[in-house]
């Protein structure tokens, strides 16, 4: 690939601001560091949006759709015709992240990037239809190149919507029948970490559909000769449509100064891609929650990432992500909002 | 004391409702589980709603004041005029508990029940003047059995006010230097833990502090010879008004159907001390984060508790409790309004 724009510069953080979010933190009434998480929290976001006070009332959430060849291979407890229907759900309004998005009041947008029915077509979803679903990668290479740099730039192009829209956070989230599969061979080949340490029951596999699972990837593993240093490539064999567009958003985010709350198991193998592929990237990306899936901590460590909720979540769709919205404006809101020392003339320690 | 309304019977859990809860929440368009804590959650408050499903639009929270004559010891990182500095800043918008009761368009409640000033007369908050603060309990028992009686039974109106004005949730909150020590001293009774264990910094001690604290409490517990079977003993020799009225509180509510949410350390304590007056009371307790308190932990265990967060938090003012209330509210709209399978036209599993 001779164009990459995913290495092109991310917007740098504003270390001015966020010293000035420190200093008027200082002096709000109360024991310093009390507010624990949320602190650095909110340091961390005046530090992306250039203000002493920031806020959160723009939240723009994609979904990344896709379906998986791998399926084949009995490795998923729900046919792949679930992510088609669950599209449907999405913009019909039932889905988990259909009813967070009305509840937080953000804009929902469904990107299907190839699912196995070509000829799906519902109002309200982008279709791009860039296969359908990606070729089975215990045989062969998920997708090809072409379809790796159309997956990337989908995931670019949402974040420039969102971007344009005056979104303040972005949040992907995704949907795919298997793709816990393909985000463990991503993450097993980055991290350099046995598949069977990362790979978990997804939407409810059992314990014998968990090795099963495991060794389906590592054989996969070993047909492609995979390298830790070579992220696109790993993405190319064994990831998924929705796995690179997340990827793409997110470092599309990083380069259009978008703060990105990431969610669960799926969508941190997207964000360790992005981080790969263009390290200043990390520091607009937030982690919304510990997930159920076995494998979430080894990624989470990884990335340095402290996230703000462990719930035992297993979900996707950005539906942890979501849920952490709320405390994120919680803590803009008192970042904002509480008294000083001062002004509220209450005696500052010490005595 | 004779008249023991504390002991009068709690308000059955509407078992009927948690299995209709049960049942939606299987045919919702999820994998079984995948919304981890957040379905414990919804099918627990439909069993106190008795609905199959709830919500908690009305929140109640009060916040319950008071001084703590140990400070005398040198237990505490600021001066004692602060507890009455803090009321002002209650009921003047400025402080943490006043920023999130108006995001979450909760009702807020400030209850002094006896601080150093006895003079103080701040509009908006509800002056009992138990006393001028508690005894110094290193000396002498914190307070009177008729200070203890008054201060369970300001609690308990507090909760009757609630149950009146239709609250769903209940949130007690707490405020008043010196009261991480006489909460670790009742904890440290009443679970036969060294003080040792329970006690931390509170608003900022430095090891030497806290070490100290510990042995003020360990020498109390000495004097004043008590025994783990007498919660109410415990609370009136080291205890504190607000832990007192805490504990009324919370009992009050699960007297009169309405749901708790626990915030920290002496939160828990107080909760600790009502589930030994009367276990029934637990089923109406949730638990909304594990503070910073190093004592926290014991004393969660202790209740069997499964708190939401666990953000570093040690602010108390039920601050904690109240930023875990946007979960509670989104875990009730997604078990409320999700499509089911049927609904949705999603394939449920097994294939």
């Amino acid at each position: 690939m001779t164009q990459s724009w995913w290495r092109d510069a991310c917007q740098p953080v504003d270390h001015a601001a966020m010293e000035q979010a420190r200093a008027r933190q200082q002096q709000l009434t109360k024991p310093a560091g009390s507010l624990g998480q949320l602190e650095t929290l909110a340091l961390t976001l005046a530090g992306l949006q250039g203000r002493e006070r920031p806020s959160l009332e723009r939240v723009a959430i994609t979904i990344f759709a896709g379906d998986h060849g791998v399926v084949e291979e009995g490795i998923s407890a729900y046919p792949q015709a679930v992510t088609g229907q669950m599209l449907r759900n999405f913009v019909g309004g039932g889905a988990a992240i259909s009813v967070l998005a009305r509840q937080l009041d953000a804009s929902l947008e469904v990107v299907d990037l190839g699912t196995i029915d070509p000829a799906l077509a519902l109002p309200g979803v982008r279709h791009l239809r860039l296969g359908a679903g990606t070729a089975n990668f215990a045989q062969r290479p998920a997708m090809t190149d072409a379809q790796l740099r159309a997956a990337l730039q989908a995931g670019r192009d949402s974040a420039s919507r969102a971007a344009e829209a005056g979104a303040q956070l972005f949040i992907g989230g995704e949907m795919g029948i298997g793709n816990t599969t393909a985000a463990a061979a991503v993450a097993s080949t980055l991290l350099g970490c046995p598949a069977r340490e990362l790979s978990g029951p997804g939407t409810g596999l059992d314990s014998a559909g968990v090795r099963h699972k495991a060794e389906v990837i590592e054989r996969a593993l070993v047909l492609h000769g995979l390298r830790a240093d070579d992220p696109l490539q790993a993405l190319a064999c064994v990831g998924g449509f929705e796995i690179a567009a997340l990827a793409g958003a997110y470092l599309a985010c990083a380069q259009q100064g978008v703060a990105v709350l990431v969610d669960g198991f799926i969508c941190s193998v997207a964000a360790l891609v992005a981080v790969r592929l263009n390290p200043h990237c990390r520091a607009w990306l937030l982690f919304a929650h510990q997930g159920a899936e076995p494998g979430h901590q080894a990624l989470l460590a990884a990335l340095q990432a402290e996230p703000l909720l462990a719930l035992g979540l297993r979900l996707g769709e950005g539906s942890g992500a979501a849920l952490a919205v709320p405390l994120m404006r919680l803590a803009c809101a008192l970042h904002g909002q509480m008294a000083t020392f001062a002004e509220a003339a209450v005696a500052d320690r010490p005595a």
